[in-house]
């Protein structure tokens, strides 16, 4: 008998015909429970209900969803040695360090801080031009679909993640579509927010779950008029195909896809301190066997002596590195094939390379090279992610073409610039740093790019193909929140029937709203 | 020979082997002056140019596009009664009133409203969290391609207009395509355009224009890599054809297509003031020959004798009042064909509804109605657009029939709420308005749709299929702007090499950012 699927409030057996299971990947064995392929029955039902919930919520203030929020949260934290385990034994993440010491905190700081912003409403920018007679702010986008990825089974869970955490906050309630690789750790969440839900007295229809669906049921889904928006972080290949149906549809479709997050290390910062950035590189690049969204799979240097010297460090920091578990088999087979996708454009082993090294499912930490003027003769082969534990060298054969591979890269989520502190990279970074900025959502100097702070001037986000729309961050409270949202303009409404944010008074002590031009946190003085 | 086109900085003859010209629509004659349709190289080396133009700007400040947009302004009322006079030609739209009257100064004012601003910075949203070292601002998300629409010849000209002004404002170069219907109008503006850019020290391709392409090409450019986004304003069905190439290119399309803009006149309101509302409604309708994107084209109220007797009044009113000449054949075309398309899916004619009336292109000023139920049974095909003088009225048969209109509408820009001053409506106000809020862009109380204030409180926007993303406003500063903006978030980077929005003082003192939280216009205080 397969788990039941989260419909309407309701743990209801499915009446899909097949079934999966999710394996530990450092065994490789199945883990006890069937979970089902939904059919496009079930999917209906969840957008029925997700639209009658979101009519339910019309008008509902943001201490609705803040209470919702905190109260999950809480429940989060009484479940986390279930989860923990539950999360390990589906993906081999360590446990204790990052599940428990991490990820958990990270996610339950997310909800609440999306608590906060629904309960303050800033994030809403409450416009009011008291000439004109015209005020606006942002309101709920209507029902999302949030498809989670492989690689933060909490912190990016379709029902717990940061999308999750951003389409609640915005008014709207969820369809979560869970990810195959962990769909125990999916139906946790899932059932402490139908809990947290009831017990804030949200409609029956504000969290619902499915775990999978056939791929042409998923781009029914987010292509569907009931849908207002989709969140989606995962393969490129995948993210494309539902684009296009949501897309087809007119509704917004927020993507989080590959991102191979170039470094650049200008030759003065190697000069100074290679080896520190040798190792400081290793571990940004192993870090998570290499399964992050912002890991850095190009490292572009200028070629010379000691960036030979700098490439070898690299490459015995990678060889003697462990080796980790990946987070499937399938992950394991994408890695195998990105490399040799590599080599066969014209990158070179420098280190690595075979499978194996590791528990369960693994590949050798594995590092190639390629010179610049073969990088710019086939720049799409060369920028295809592979994603693990591998990065590639890029020898430019002079300063001036770093800045030409700068240009020739895709949109990234992230690029890093390391140079000299005192001062002789400073004329080749003032070339390269414009072309890089172009191309990525977040620049950074002197720092590796895989920590992704929840900050307010965070950009998780890019330009395409890095996501599908280089306006908006995936992570970040307030701003990530604008995703799921659309704006409503109030014009010569009779006061009495503004949204509380809207009215001459400010209903909340801490919202900031823009008054005649003014941000303030006051009322609107007559 | 046919006029020229503006490539990279020249006016180049084209290559193309057809040309065009416009028609004065009051007289149905040919005005003098060929111009081309160009081929795919003329659009091709339009984007080379743009593209070296996008690179030549990185980095620069908002003062320099402030420049550019205050002396095109300028230069704009120097050759005002040439634009009137050709625009007068080619639209029909009247002289004085109008062009001259309202429109102009209208568009020269967003000149000036975008450089301001450009100039202050508050548009981009700098935020700075000194505590985790991440600050993020809105930079240019590239070049940007402007179709201007028909209907507004100087306010939303591709070179001239809302999109252009906002385009411009972040920093970006702009291909514009004209439209079909006013070329020489639109040439006027692009010599305009480059002469002062040329005065401000652009690059060549920071102003480009095309007069017309085949529909492939067009597909072609807004998918092309080189470009950032698109800005479009016209017909539903060429939207959603640029539409498809853009997503499928990644590229950010805004869309601004059809609306109807439903107008809810309670029965309270009838009855406290039908007479003064026929007449304002009939005002509104006709207005411009009903060619505005907010033009009322349903009216929804309650069966009833009152009713009965406004709808009259309505009637007579538009038999009564003079009839409009259409901007081109085009549009009386396609709106003979909206008035058959309704009448077939049920409507019937109040009044009206015979071509011609008014000089050249025309038709009668027409009034349709239908019944509540048989609206319901079809709210696809009783929801086409019939661009012009027109309108439907739909008779819900009681009034909880009108919250279920409201809710079978599709997106659109605007919906208006008449409701009796004495309280008589307010329960079916509270029915009807959160289902319509979020129907429209912009919820009106007691108003007609057609008056669009420049205010950084309105939303020209809605949901689709109104427009291609319901986050975003076409109209209002500095918000208009967003759209052709790219977050671009800086961790960690050395103080002297950010940007000057973000560095520790506040370049521009009327700058706000969010400094931590708080909205200031203030320096960062250490």
């Amino acid at each position: 008998m397969a788990h039941n699927v989260l419909i309407n409030g309701e743990w209801i057996p499915s009446t899909g015909t097949s079934t999966f299971q999710a394996v530990n990947p450092a065994t490789k064995q199945p883990i006890d429970g069937d979970y089902p392929v939904s059919p496009w029955s079930e999917v209906d039902a969840a957008l029925e209900a997700t639209a009658e919930a979101s009519r339910q919520m019309r008008g509902w203030s943001g201490e609705r969803f803040a209470a919702f929020l905190e109260r999950y949260a809480d429940r989060i934290e009484a479940r986390t040695d279930e989860l923990v385990d539950m999360a390990n034994q589906e993906t081999a993440l360590p446990a204790a360090g990052r599940l428990k010491g991490v990820e958990l905190p990270r996610t339950t700081n997310q909800l609440r801080q999306a608590a906060t912003a629904a309960r303050e409403g800033s994030w809403a920018t409450a416009t009011i031009d008291t000439a004109a007679g015209i005020r606006s702010m942002f309101g709920p986008i209507g029902p999302v679909a949030v498809f989670g990825p492989n690689n933060f089974p909490f912190a990016f869970n379709g029902i717990s993640g940061g999308d999750f955490a951003a389409a609640v906050a915005a008014g709207n309630p969820v369809i979560a579509k869970g990810h195959s690789s962990h769909p125990g750790t999916t139906r946790l969440f899932a059932e402490e927010a139908r809990l947290a839900a009831q017990e804030t007295e949200m409609p029956s229809g504000f969290v619902q779950l499915v775990y999978r669906t056939n791929h042409d049921d998923g781009a029914k889904l987010v292509g569907d008029p009931r849908l207002g928006a989709t969140g989606y972080t995962g393969a490129r290949g995948a993210g494309l195909f539902l684009k296009e149906a949501a897309d087809r549809g007119g509704n917004p479709i927020y993507l989080e896809l590959s991102s191979i997050n170039p470094v650049f290390i200008l030759p003065g910062a190697i000069a100074e301190k290679g080896d520190e950035l040798a190792a400081g590189f290793t571990a940004s690049c192993l870090m998570g066997t290499g399964q992050f969204c912002t890991n850095p799979g190009i490292v572009a240097v200028v070629a010379g002596e000691q960036t030979e010297a700098f490439i070898a460090s690299v490459a015995s920091g990678f060889s003697e590195a462990p080796v980790g578990t990946f987070l499937s088999e399938g992950v394991g087979k994408h890695f195998a094939a990105g490399l040799a996708a590599l080599q066969k454009a014209g990158a070179t082993l420098v280190t690595g390379g075979r499978p194996g090294g590791g528990s369960g499912y693994s590949h050798q930490n594995t590092l190639l090279r390629v010179g610049g003027s073969t990088f710019l003769a086939d720049p799409e082969g060369l920028q295809a992610e592979a994603f693990g534990n591998s990065s590639l060298f890029v020898v430019a054969e002079n300063a001036a073409q770093l800045t030409a591979i700068a240009e020739s890269l895709e949109g990234n989520l992230t690029g890093c610039i390391y140079s000299c502190s005192q001062g002789s990279d400073d004329e080749l970074y003032d070339s390269l740093a414009p072309a890089l900025r172009t191309k990525v959502g977040r620049l950074l100097n002197d720092k590796m790019p895989t920590g992704v702070a929840v900050s307010a001037a965070m950009n998780h986000g890019g330009p395409f193909p890095a996501t599908g729309h280089p306006t908006f961050t995936a992570v970040g409270m307030p701003t990530s929140i604008h995703r799921f949202a659309m704006l409503q303009s109030y014009d010569n409404i009779r006061p009495h029937r503004l949204p509380a944010l809207l009215q001459d008074k400010n209903p909340n002590s801490g919202c900031w709203r823009s008054i005649d031009g003014q941000w303030t946190t006051g009322n609107v003085s007559k």
